[in-house]
């Protein structure tokens, strides 16, 4: 098979976006210490909304780095993805947004006795891979800029989908 | 389906150490920067060899951890492993494992031109889950040891099958 180009990756990275469930979630403490779990999300054409305990470790960490790195998909069809973070308690999330991420999730925090918080990434970075001959191309998106299309709208974005192969937007 | 016992974790734990190609390798910097590449792998029965550029940014922030936080698997059937990290330069490992490491993973670091090193970790801790319910009883390596069965050795193993379900050994 030959390597996608930056239009398919695209495509298939919102695609992704939008129907898997679960992402790792890579971050570390202060002195380096890695840590990785995987998440439950909800993309909402712009960013990413996760939510956790809010003393989890994931927590602690990503509340001090401020940004997260992220990868969907398989290790064999990757997807990473890197944003800044912004933690949005539960008293103040926008309740349609909320209500989305437990219709995604299939979990709802705001229901949760113990204290959880929702995470917000918006990417900056993403990269689209799947086997060693797609590592060149593999940013779909740099500096919060899709490299193809309007990322920022999904409408906009389903009409790459008449661009033919190989023929940049 | 029920939460799988110990025992069954355990296997399955086993077999995607020997069937899986590749895992998730967390890593980070000496001022927390979390770091997540995909890499394949190679297991022994007692511990892993990983192979990646000897200057890349993984294998920096695993030179300065000393240890390295894995996932295989998938987000819903996880399997989580911790452990030191030595590193072996292509010139002094052992021949019979980097062969074995080139068969299993379908590339030879030995014969690349770009200077790659290996990277061994025996798994100190590994947890095994599939859903919210699996979180408890997630452990089936602590300190190092198998907490069911001679984990050291696949023909030892291979006995637990024996083990009635719920039935420790």
């Amino acid at each position: 098979m030959a390597p996608r180009n930056t239009e398919q990756r695209t495509r298939d990275v919102r695609q992704k976006l939008r129907n898997e469930v679960d992402l790792w979630v890579a971050s570390a403490g202060g002195e380096g210490d890695a840590y990785l779990v995987p998440l439950s999300f909800y993309w909402d054409g712009a960013r990413l909304i996760l939510a956790t305990p809010a003393n989890s470790r994931t927590a602690r960490n990503l509340r001090r780095a401020g940004e997260a790195r992220l990868a969907l998909g398989t290790t064999r069809d990757v997807v990473i993805l890197e944003g800044p973070v912004t933690f949005i308690t539960r008293d103040v999330i926008d309740d349609a947004l909320a209500t989305a991420h437990a219709q995604k999730t299939g979990f709802n925090p705001r229901q949760i006795t113990e204290e959880y918080v929702y995470i917000q990434v918006i990417p900056q970075m993403i990269q689209a891979w799947r086997e060693a001959d797609e590592l060149s191309g593999r940013f779909v998106m740099r500096d919060g800029r899709w490299l193809v299309g309007d990322g920022e709208n999904g409408d906009a974005m389903d009409t790459i989908a008449a661009v033919p192969a190989g023929q940049s937007a």
